[in-house]
């Protein structure tokens, strides 16, 4: 494993294939590189997104998203909630998928967050339970 | 309902009961007037916190959270997220709920959002059904 590393999105990553294993998720739809550069410099301080590169290959094998809420219950704590976990699918099963969410919940725990939260359907909750999640209830959905 | 106006959070709202409210939903703790507005300083703007003013009694009796999320996901797309709603228990019954999630959820589609997304329990379902929202996955959380 020591050819992957974990490490934040970078503006370059564009040319790593970010995009790319972005869409084994769901759409994106055509970004140019500009307007990828765009979205990346207007991203808020609390929107952490990280990648893993296979550094042999230069190109990005695994990513996700912190997003660090900062609320007033809890003695104004935090929260973390972990978005757009992906794992390249031509390279599941090495356990990239449990390297990248333990170290986005190991992240939001050393940002002072008091819970770590994440949505995902059915068939995930066992792979989450392994990164030591529970089951809390359920996601609601309004599409526009 | 003309007594009732829906607004953004205030400095000042601390001393309209905002805390007090806020504790019908789970543990605040002590929090003083300086850490509050530390804490509402440093908000990011992606941060939206939304009041429901009795303004015949300047008490705060609803409150609502929305965060907007920038994706690469959908064409660079936002997601809104709504966190942390309360009603004052004493003036439950009157629609208050349903007027601060459909505000909340209203000004994520105008922030143009492709959706907006929040967490419940499974006895909250119906109640958000009706505010337009559909059940779409499972809750996962991991507590430090």
């Amino acid at each position: 494993m020591t050819n992957f590393k974990i490490r934040p999105l970078e503006i370059t990553d564009y040319d790593k294939g970010y995009l790319n294993l972005l869409s084994q998720l769901t759409t994106v739809g055509e970004i140019h590189k500009d307007k990828f550069e765009e979205n990346f410099n207007k991203l808020p301080e609390c929107h952490k997104l990280f990648v893993i590169e296979d550094v042999t290959r230069n190109t990005i094998v695994s990513i996700g998203t912190l997003i660090i809420e900062t609320k007033f219950i809890h003695n104004c704590g935090k929260v973390g909630h972990i978005e757009d976990i992906v794992v390249d699918r031509n390279i599941r099963g090495k356990g990239l998928g449990k390297m990248i969410v333990n170290y986005l919940s190991k992240l939001s725990n050393d940002y002072g967050c008091y819970k770590c939260v994440l949505n995902c359907t059915n068939d995930l909750i066992e792979f989450y339970k392994k990164c030591n999640f529970n089951y809390n209830g359920c996601e609601m959905s309004l599409y526009y």
